[in-house]
């Protein structure tokens, strides 16, 4: 089993922890704010709801496949859940990983607010469970997608067999949000992210199915960390990184 | 003529045959989750069936490419063509192969049938040829969208002359999938893969036409295989991999 | 400036002349099956004019990409304007240059019969200018975007400086020729390939505007080569590729 | 604080400042060529405004990878804002980020007066705000994504750190333009980009909201590059290249 590192409160004043929590703030509020801004795009324009299924997909894939590559300095997690399925796979402290969560909840929050003002008060819309999709379904969806995407993200980033693939894992991390959004954005709302279904919920006070992104992604998330990294990662020892958190 | 490895029944108690059966299992299920998932999604959305097109040709392209690179452990082959397309070629042994097949009719059936539960209970759609499309057709297109996706494994995964874009074959080969059902999607139905074809249609009771999504992808991946390997390849050995399956 | 190499008969004869004109038709062959059967899957599924322009181009950008990687025997040409715009900066002989045009236009004809044979005999659609753009307005479309298809060529794949973008100019050549389509789609056509046109013209035996396709892609891909080669690769010799066209 | 270069007149006779400029030149001519080409295509085809708006992302994140990609000679910035944000890095001086401007501006209006011409005089599309959206959050929106956009460039580009994504970089680039244009191209226009909006100005002759797309992305890119810099890269010197601005 990978023993996960507890850390402590002194890792809060060390620097590369500081930049680590500020570019973990730039890159998620960058990707909330994409993502978000193109549903309200969708419900600003006329189109069908496939159409906007593409939309949606097509700019979640990007903005992760960027901000994870260009947030190196902090891991570019983005999402509660990666931290979480990082944690269990002993890739970064407990103690770090609440400073994350605490952070990605901020900075998806502060993304919603502002696109609340830019766009003149248009809603915000949060994800919710489609009609005809009940709880524990909804909870099942977001368990496989959120598998899936820490699958990804440890089988191509985290992986130390990896070898000819450095660098392409963020993009491919991105173009698996992007195909299971379509999959699965028309019934659960695949959201595979609690922080990124939290800010839209703040924003717009609607509570709808909101503890479905909690419970879904981080069961999701979690056993997919477990799984891989310890029946698939032959490790003899565990490095605790500074500078790169996978 | 490459040598065709047989291999014996000792292989399925190896610890590497193990893992590798488990991610091909994890691989084929979520890419037969996002990719039925996306045809079911366009079916429960309002939109025009050339949008309906471009979803299904999207989500099969994004998730083909990860699941071949976050696949690396069992080769990520998805699919009994691609197994046998490596098989021809001599990559696989024969007794690996058939538990390849097994594993992925398991794994795509498994995701059907969680996808029907999970929408509750809306149609799983069989892949079938369209009206005007007859048999011989059918295969045909089968085999050439086949031979394409298995020219482009070997082209740019298999062949040991591919120096600088190593890391890149698996996403090409996600690509050429997504370009091949943009062309064939609206004819054949460009399944390419009787693994992806039999899960919908066990789920479904709908085998209609279902035999050509076995004959024609087995002969084009077949044929790409023996083809590629026997003329393009310049190979003084074979070597049987059992970490890297390609 | 560069020089250009006549090359002689016996060439015909040599085994990787042989092997890379198969795979040029192969390549070339598939490019056009599923860049073709895109346009004609347009005309058969219900949608806007807008969608189907995003398809024939996501089809052909994803094909591209793909056909120039898994060609690298014969270079992946495709297109007797690549071909010119290598042979100007010496990287192919003239006589292997006749060869690979020969092939691209039997490949590209193939192609169309098959898909006109596989659709039920649906109308193969050859490329014309739209209606409100003149003849010296086709041509210089056609000049621009090939020039642009051919600095990306050289620029990404040719270019000796290119050093770590190594392996992923096939795909940004891919990528480009997407982009191009949904810029000039809608008024030249968009071929900057005269096999690409020829196909079509061949089995719908509609040769309106044909040689706006040939005369256009031919200038625009020259000039390419013969500025790109000339005035930005400071090169001090010149090799011809055997085994790597480029 | 990075200490930013003044250079000198002199570079403008240096061979590498010459094919720097010209190589600009030309990259921004193709990038807008295309990227005002797919608007240009919107207004001519039928479909909807969300069809649109995908067409237009999808192009600009197309030809955005590829241009940067083919540029590197000249660094391929096409964009004052991006050229603004490198100089406050110290990547390039003051007097070749002058010059830079100039060329840009030049490209892009030289490609807008061809595409007037070459599309039989239709009308070329000023970017401005959607109605609804006053000139602050105008502002704000260019900030926000040109903030996004250059630390995208820093990130994956630019930072020494950067190691195992080399060669990524300009495609992420594009792909981040892309998914800003899916959230922002319905609100602010999500130009990003002073060059890429004075071109259809100038054609149209359309100033309206002009200033907002010099304002916004100068800002945007110019505290990106200079949070970046001074923040996050622990550079011991500056170097000024001349081959290789970035």
């Amino acid at each position: 089993m990978a023993k996960i590192p507890l850390g402590n409160i002194r890792e809060a004043a060390q620097r590369d922890c500081i930049e680590a929590l500020i570019v973990e703030f730039i890159t998620t509020f960058l990707f909330v704010f994409a993502g978000v801004g193109s549903a309200m795009a969708v419900d600003s324009l006329s189109g069908s709801s496939l159409e906007g299924l593409v939309v949606v997909a097509l700019a979640h894939a990007l903005v992760v496949a960027v901000m994870i590559s260009a947030g190196r300095i902090s891991g570019g997690h983005l999402n509660p859940a990666v931290t979480l399925g990082l944690l269990v796979g002993g890739h970064i402290t407990v103690f770090r990983s609440i400073l994350y969560w605490i952070d990605q909840l901020l900075a998806a929050s502060a993304a919603c607010i502002l696109l609340y003002y830019l766009t003149g008060g248009l809603s915000v819309p949060a994800i919710t469970l489609a009609s005809g999709v009940g709880y524990l379904q909804g909870v099942t969806w977001e368990v496989v997608l959120t598998f899936s995407l820490l699958f990804t993200v440890y089988g191509t980033i985290v992986d130390p067999k990896k070898g000819s693939i450095d660098g392409l894992g963020p993009t491919l991390t991105g173009l698996v949000v992007g195909a299971n959004i379509l999959a699965g954005g028309a019934f659960s709302g695949a959201a595979m992210n609690p922080a990124r279904a939290f800010g839209p919920a703040l924003v717009s006070g609607d509570w709808t199915d909101h503890w479905v992104y909690w419970v879904g992604p981080l069961i999701g998330g979690g056993l997919a960390g477990f799984i891989y990294e310890n029946f698939f990662i032959h490790r003899t020892h565990i490095a605790i990184p500074s500078e790169e958190p996978y």
